[in-house]
């Protein structure tokens, strides 16, 4: 098992990344708790509820199910935990579990955030996407109007992350948990790149996983303790989202993960730092390694048009240019304003190139 | 003018106390923002919110009205408040300022400190009892099954007071916050208690309110700045609060206001300290001031099982015993724990001579 360490403002929390940990959850709780509740959705629930319940057997626990999808972060679900909280007699010595993926992560970790003004929560990521999403202490429901909107920067007590728990994910999820992976290595680590773009994602290893993660984990970790509040480099996790999140927004939830998305706003990203820096950057060997492993890379054409203005609304940014992640070589980001007229040039190129390689 | 420092667990900031500072809003602002949103209730929008809005009519002002009372604290009112800062194009330089007493300061700080995870906010307290609550970060709406539940710590980024909106408080209100303005003396600071219990309600002066506030406040900040989140001697300002919440829930709200049962309280609990500690407090001093500036001390007869039900639904500690905060002294607080029975005895008595008294 490996143990990472995050530094909050507030705190400092573990993350334990190994194999088999939710039958020992009880052993890593950071003190002695009044009552645990944990939240999970009904995928989730189905595979590994019964096993964390049975770990903290001796505890005084109570758990609630939500349906599973980005849908349940809403209003109405963040109220109805509060009210379950209440019902089971939470209080300020209590502790929420938020045992699922980064939906569960999210709506679990405000409704922690704000009963009775805050209790302790522990993150327990079911996915490999959450390994992002589960350190950085971000948590948030939608508004109808925008993702994460309504929300809070509010750390784990800990993170316990159980790879076995990974096996059970569908290749889709695998590809979207991988993507950020990427993204986290043309970050800030050259040899997670180079360890990551020779993993054939059909035959994972629990050990390949725990190395891979713990070294993802540890690169966003020191990104958000520079920077927690997102004012300046934790921007730089954004590499990728700037056309992956308009992607998302246009083709809707679904077909694509929001990795697989991801994946293509990297291939753009390092497109464009090499047209803006004059380099090269291993455009090809990333498109072949995403190829290699299935991931969907044939897109409906899409009016560059249409894509500027959702990557403007998705920053609340209307009537400003563009900031995008650019990479002046992988370990090295940089931010970036790229005009309007640029921008969609770019995009058209892009498009004109993917559909040609996909042909 | 006075000016008060509060120094919270993220950031200290200023709070200004005087006459006519709603006329200069724009020079109390810490820095420049995008956009400021003002959230008031329909009473002090009536009053005040114009003069407010004058003052800022070189920045981007957006605001909304939201009906006054207790009621405004809930999870709808939440939400359409965040769809308006939504519409109104509200980003993460934004300002909120809750213009109003204590309901819109907790429901607009609750917006602030969630809005896209947290943006800056104002406190334009309108009400003398919002004294104490616009200092200590303290932010929350209700749940329907019970008060302040869900919330978060939020420091604002200042405190502007400007007592002339005070001159239009009715005297339920003027009460209702000198009550917690003896319950902060009796707490710290026994020259400010000389200078309240000679007070008389109904010819107060802009300076003497200045000065007993600025006071006050200072009181307050000094306990939280030692435990911001409630854990240890922030407890002391419920001195008072353990029977007036109580009377609060079982008298509803209308007849009494918050300060006026609270005041109650403090007889009380300065009742139990004497008995506790065989000594002897300025109660007598205490009801007479009460009585002679028109505090509604007359209850109807309650089941004292039934009060102290409600203290430990309150408390959310069924099963545990009630603590109080007793006085060893003026100035001397102190928690203890108040067996069943013996509290069952007190609010006896209590009851008993307040009866005869007022016979």
């Amino acid at each position: 098992m490996n143990e990472s360490r995050v530094k909050a403002k507030t705190h400092t929390y573990p993350v334990y990344i190994g194999e088999n940990l939710r039958y020992q959850t009880d052993q890593y709780l950071p003190k002695s708790f009044s009552s645990i509740f944990i939240i999970t959705d009904e995928t989730v629930a189905a595979h590994y509820l019964q096993d964390v319940q049975k770990s903290l057997a001796n505890e005084t626990i109570f758990s609630c199910t939500i349906p599973a999808g980005e849908q349940s972060k809403n209003i109405d679900t963040f109220y109805h935990l509060h009210t379950k909280a209440i019902e089971y007699g939470l209080d300020r010595q209590s502790l929420i579990i938020a045992l699922g993926g980064g939906v569960v992560g999210d709506v679990a970790g405000f409704v922690a955030a704000t009963f009775m003004r805050g209790i302790d929560f522990i993150q327990m990521p079911t996915t490999i996407l959450a390994h992002d999403s589960s350190v950085g202490g971000k948590v948030a429901i939608n508004h109808a109007q925008g993702k994460n909107l309504i929300g809070n920067f509010y750390a784990p007590a800990s993170v316990i992350y159980d790879v076995q728990t990974l096996h059970t994910l569908n290749d889709h999820e695998l590809r979207s948990g991988y993507a950020e992976l990427l993204k986290e290595s043309l970050l800030a680590d050259k040899e997670l790149y180079h360890s990551l773009i020779i993993t054939d994602l059909s035959f994972l290893t629990s050990d390949k996983l725990i190395e891979q993660l713990t070294r993802g984990i540890d690169i966003k970790a020191e990104i958000v303790e520079i920077d927690e509040h997102e004012s300046g480099v934790r921007k730089y996790l954004n590499l990728g989202h700037t056309l992956g999140h308009a992607l998302e927004t246009i083709l809707g939830y679904g077909s694509w993960t929001h990795g697989e998305l991801v994946a293509i706003g990297l291939l753009f990203a390092i497109r464009v730092s090499e047209k803006t820096y004059a380099i090269q950057l291993p455009y090809e060997q990333l498109y072949t390694w995403l190829k290699d492993n299935d991931y969907p890379l044939q897109l409906p054409y899409i009016d560059p048009a249409e894509i500027l203005a959702k990557m403007k609304k998705d920053k609340k940014t209307l009537n400003t240019t563009i900031q995008m992640v650019l990479l002046q070589d992988i370990a090295r980001p940089a931010l970036m304003e790229i005009s309007d007229k640029k921008l969609l040039n770019y995009l058209y190129d892009f498009q004109i190139e993917m559909k040609q390689r996909s042909e």
